[in-house]
């Protein structure tokens, strides 16, 4: 194929691993899918040795480089499934804001949004194909070249997290000046949430027509709200994206299943499952068995081993799946992390995990 | 009275409010009692003027500018309780390890732990009347000088959260260095908890001698665990604190309540209604409801609004207020926030707090 035809959002080479697709719509194949959060990540020292040097955000706007990254975790591992690279905050750089990524600080935003007035330094309307359209073909680019391996999961971020890093200007413990406007200035809030749901939809639209199988929205500052918080600022916007993307769909007669993630959400499982949502992705602070009970089998469930447990030794990384898989159960279930891989964790410990699910998931298939 | 008598542990005036003792008894008073975790706090002018310039430690040393501290938030508020300021560090410190408070950073250990041969580097044996000797004076001189006001809580980390700053060396999002340690060194991980446990229990009781009224066990970093994790290296370490703090009361025949707050512990709920707790603290992400349900008046329970809903106007305040109460009903319920105040916050509005649960609580207590 030539380099022209890598860059057309058609004929895509056929897929030969659908087990992650079909866990997504509630079926069981002969093995538990599995993928990890920041699969492509700075644990791999291919992925470093690739990074080095460049900026983060320069990275994100090269489709080869998105492209190669991608693909560098399926070369060693035998994911049931690939995420795009990039990044949950492209969304607010498309709307106007500056974002950088400082090293040892992690994302930064030198002009947050400090008052509603700031609202008008947003783009009211976004051209998401002229803003993020390198990330339309890096998907495209990206799903020719896995060869159709497994599928590729395109990914935004939830309104209410972007919001709260725009507002905070970075990473924080408390997120109490995102938070603060929630309360003092519920409007304004309710104004960015519904600006940010409209550039996510139309964005989440463009994956798919690029080429995205799947997508995933990452409430990743769901946790930092209470219940009723959650109830007002983040779960109608969650659920807006899911309901328009679908209504899209249905023109076009595509079926490409949509996932949740609302980290430390425990709140809102229930509520998440009667959602617009097939999947709920679940951090590991929920226990498996009660994940099903309060989903009550109208959602398939991701996730949620504790990163951390891949410190352990190989051994134990076997018992821990099999222990997970056995509170999952096997059919409508994606076996991932309750968060994404931290950089200092050992690729081989990452292939143990992989490898756990498949053969405790195989085996219990076949007892049935 | 004559400052020689202010130090001796004897002799208390004749306490006036026991709303918040009778409510962790269960029983209800004519009011819910309220107090805040960090009333003490650089929320205050007189508490950021009084710190100014001084070393954080030295502070915590200093039995008359703890008690000051203390008193500083019952001159302007009508709190139910009073809590020793001091910090949750110290008991590292009596164990060998040097703590800085580092100005926009929070707490540093130059020399973290990082490797179980480093347990050989802590005090085996902690003789805690002359390491923490200052904090019981410091409890001793404040409590005669509320002249019986409210009681007076004294508190401690819990070994977990102390062990995961003493590896992490700080703050921390993912605390994957204290959580390595559960993983790979199972052992020497319960043996640190174990030793973290005996000195809490002598300094708990140490505290309870020199004349705390009641006694909080901060688990701030329970989150961070998943429910298994939990299970093993927090809940039987705290259930064990309570036991042998109960039993040698006991022997003395006191009564001293004791509150468990496993800070983001969701999972946890039910173990904790059920461990040697009075009284459960609860973080902002639990609906009082279903607190209650799961709790099945085993226990009293403390909470646990939203912090960041002081930010909202007065009004709005009182409205939060009063749903919250009616969600915990009044009787074996103590009013707090599910986190300690931000230096930010307006006094006025902890002030409009305190004022709303006293007003909306006689009132729904009076209509029974």
């Amino acid at each position: 194929m030539s380099k022209g035809e890598l860059i057309i959002p058609q004929d895509f080479p056929v897929l030969q691993n659908d087990t992650f697709l079909k866990a997504a719509r509630g079926e069981e194949g002969h093995h538990v899918p599995v993928w990890c959060m920041r699969q492509a990540g700075r644990y791999l020292p291919e992925f470093r040795e690739f990074r080095a040097g460049k900026d983060f955000f320069e990275t994100c706007r090269s489709p080869e480089a998105c492209c190669e990254l991608t693909l560098q975790p399926l070369r060693r591992f035998a994911f049931d499934a690939a995420i795009i690279f990039s990044d949950i905050l492209v969304v607010p750089q498309a709307m106007g804001m500056d974002v950088q990524m400082v090293a040892g600080k992690g994302p930064t935003f030198p002009e947050p949004l400090k008052e509603p007035e700031d609202l008008q330094r947003l783009r009211s309307k976004v051209d998401v194909d002229k803003e993020l359209g390198y990330v339309f073909r890096a998907i495209t680019l990206t799903r020719h070249k896995i060869q159709g391996k497994v599928p590729l999961i395109g990914f935004t971020g939830a309104p209410w997290t972007l919001m709260s890093y725009m507002i905070e200007g970075g990473g924080s413990s408390t997120h109490s000046k995102a938070k603060r406007w929630l309360y003092q200035h519920p409007e304004a809030s309710h104004m960015l949430l519904k600006m940010l749901t409209d550039v996510i939809v139309e964005y989440l639209l463009g994956q798919v027509a690029a080429g995205a199988q799947a997508l995933q929205v990452f409430e990743s500052h769901a946790g930092i709200l209470g219940p009723l918080q959650f109830q007002e600022f983040s779960l109608p916007y969650l659920d807006d994206i899911a309901r328009r993307v679908k209504e899209r769909f249905k023109e076009t007669q595509q079926e490409v299943p949509m996932i949740v993630f609302a980290k430390d959400a425990h709140y809102a499982l229930e509520a998440l499952s009667q959602s617009h949502y097939q999947v709920v992705g679940l951090d590991w602070t929920i226990d498996p068995r009660s994940a099903r009970d309060r989903t009550a089998g109208k959602v398939s469930v991701q996730g949620n081993m504790d990163p951390c447990a891949l410190y352990a030794p190989k051994e134990c990384i076997s018992d821990t799946v099999r222990t997970m898989l056995e509170g999952f159960g096997t059919r409508g279930y994606i076996a991932n992390l309750g968060h994404g891989l931290y950089p200092d964790m050992d690729p081989e410990h990452v292939g143990a995990f992989v490898e756990a699910v498949h053969r405790h998931s195989k085996l219990m298939i076949k007892q049935k």
